[in-house]
């Protein structure tokens, strides 16, 4: 049923409430998780802008930060038994996920239901909103 | 993590691709599966209107038809080990689905991410996305 999961983290609290159910739908007979955090292109260009900050340095800066996140989530998940992939992308959250799901022919998407830009969401509608719009695979949206 | 599933369901191609999900959640250790229909309070005042067929038997129609289509998916549920309980209400859907997910205290909610009155959905939403946004528990969006 749930081979392979994707599982998009922004590190919110609902993102990481998402988590324990990747964690407990092992049971169901899945496999494999790949771990996407997007970069937000548009966010990275913002702060860029107002910090006079150069592009590449903040890309940088957040990458690793992601990446430190992202090794204890991945080594939990390792531990009970799935095959773990990473991936830290650059590009509009939603699309990317997207995307992601498309190329890594996953079974399903489980992610929480609000990001960090909660203000930025309620004028535009949610990450999650828009995936359940368009994702072609199974959704499972984990609630605040 | 799935102990009690609440399965909405329009009799739709994709609420049957849904039930599928809701029979191998069964592994997750569910216990129980409320089965929802919800008879639409504003096309049974449409039709009456423009048939002149009075709302009652009409009401009654629905709902024999509706237990009649649920009664093989309640009795497959039983045969691999869920209790079932059959709810059909009649109201505005979303509005009864979120309600009966208080009333029933379920832990997850598996449903289609498209009804059967498309162009209406194309227009407002589809219920789907209104239980995403209002649910207060995690939703299992499957899709067509």
């Amino acid at each position: 049923m749930f081979k392979k999961i994707l599982y998009p983290t922004d590190f919110s609290d609902v993102a990481m409430k998402a988590f324990d159910y990747v964690k407990q739908l092992k049971i169901t007979g899945a496999e494999e998780v790949v771990i996407l955090h997007v970069i937000d292109q548009r966010s990275v260009e913002t702060i860029a802008t107002h910090t006079e900050k150069d592009i590449i340095t903040l890309e940088r800066n957040w990458e690793e930060s992601a990446r430190e996140k992202i090794a204890p989530l991945a080594e939990e998940l390792e531990t009970i038994g799935y095959r773990v992939k990473i991936r830290i992308e650059e590009e509009v959250p939603f699309r990317d996920i997207l995307k992601v799901e498309d190329k890594e022919d996953v079974s399903v998407i489980v992610m929480g239901s609000h990001g960090k830009s909660n203000v930025a969401e309620m004028l535009l509608g949610s990450v999650s909103e828009k995936i359940v719009r368009k994702a072609k695979k199974p959704v499972l949206i984990i609630k605040r």
